[in-house]
């Protein structure tokens, strides 16, 4: 099935409706005092956590009760996975950078992305402190705050600035170590915000060159999927061919960069 | 000379004037087109640095005609640290995160401090499109936007969030990726964003429990070291002695961690 106009208008609005709405509640919770529970080795859960993905899940069932809700709070990596591969599926992460949250550092979104047949084709991503609205439908292009963007045109690797997060696990990290390695003396300079949904949503506003992650969660990249590419952005495995929802490892660039981030990337992999 | 209460509060009142009128320049430079030359690799000076630097200095003048005013634009580093250790001065960074501001990424902030015969007594960092005003005169404490603030009570590493900057000459990234591969296992997370006077702050707010940067110049931290001290932190050199300004390396932390964490930094630096 292809959505048709209306119906993609139609749901980009309810997600656009749905993230501030997630977003006004992790705004309000922030200055609270933490009520945080471990969930296991640097993971945590936070009762705004669950608040936000409640008021989503609110909105997006208001305007359309027919098609599923997948949230990241009582879900299953693997279930999320199937369940993104066909049929109509809203996917929400209502606090993407918890551990930023719980610790009060400033940066955080929602995100709110819609599969059809397994293919990203609306994506909002809500930064609520910094009041930034990453929009995009599919063949209607990216926006901030209602403004279009598009991803760098930088070429060489030495005027790259390049984005990361850490994941969890430590054979992950190592991983990161190891690219760094490669990457940190050749490149402009690395940040690592702690916020996968606006790593990659800055790659699609061309504030970052190129953004990588080890350990994604589907629910990651529902939103981000769609706005990279109608930003003019690319996902890639990190050997170079084409991400999938099925991959944990993703390389989000400008497509400008790729070929020597692959080479540099493939001696640091062992790959 | 120890300066008198009514002194400090003036000068805290003018500091936060300057700040926020720098703050301002920036955010009204942050959405206008580009206009960035270069200054050497990984460098950046951009017409909003110095519309923002023109703007803190105007304020101080007004206020305070009689002493000096260091501003990062047009100081070298020696000169900066020379004046810094007698007297009374001012000292203004228009623009930390310079980057960051050059690629539209929105971390950056605006730091200005007074130092009195070396010591530093007065510090205001704020960044201005978070709208997040970090103040602190000696003996007064430290707040955020009026509210006090405290440096954080971690005292086990794998809790720690830890902030970094990279610096830009290869010799400091490798030494900074050195104290990464002993840091990234054993910490709850990283985090790079890319402004130093932020990152300090950011400890002072107990956000991070540890920051640290290898290749800090003066006017990064005559603000910051006011902060962190008032917050309860501690500036330390990498072997865990005091640190001064005429250091370019310093850890600032919550004075909670440093043990394990000098432990950790000594091995890596083959100190």
């Amino acid at each position: 099935m292809s959505p048709s106009g209306a119906h993609l208008e139609v749901w980009l609005l309810t997600a656009i409706e749905a993230a501030l709405a997630g977003g006004a509640v992790l705004r309000a919770h922030w200055p609270m005092p933490r009520q945080v529970h471990e969930k296991g080795f640097r993971d945590w859960v936070t009762a705004a956590d669950l608040a936000a993905q409640e008021a989503v899940v609110a909105v997006i069932r208001r305007h359309d009760p027919a098609h599923r809700v997948l949230g990241e709070e009582g879900t299953s990596q693997e279930e999320a996975r199937e369940a993104m591969a066909q049929g109509i599926v809203w996917v929400v992460d209502p606090l993407d950078g918890t551990t930023n949250f719980a610790r009060r550092l400033p940066y955080f979104a929602v995100s709110v992305g819609l599969l059809v047949e397994g293919e990203p084709v609306v994506g909002v991503i809500y930064a609520p402190l910094q009041d930034m609205l990453f929009t995009a439908a599919r063949g209607r292009g990216a926006f901030l705050n209602g403004r279009p963007i598009r991803v760098s045109e930088t070429e060489r690797l030495e005027q790259a600035l390049i984005g990361l997060d850490w994941g969890h696990r430590n054979e992950t990290r190592e991983q990161v170590l190891a690219w760094l390695s490669s990457l940190a003396v050749r490149c402009q300079t690395v940040r690592a915000i702690g916020s996968a949904a606006m790593g990659m949503a800055y790659v699609a506003a061309g504030w970052l060159d190129l953004y990588f992650h080890l350990a994604l969660q589907p629910w990651d990249v529902a939103a981000a999927a769609v706005l990279v590419r109608e930003a003019g952005g690319q996902m890639n495995r990190p050997d170079g061919s084409p991400w999938t929802f099925r991959d944990a490892e993703a390389v989000v660039s400008n497509g400008r960069l790729d070929r020597v981030v692959w080479a540099l990337l493939g001696e640091s992999s062992g790959r």
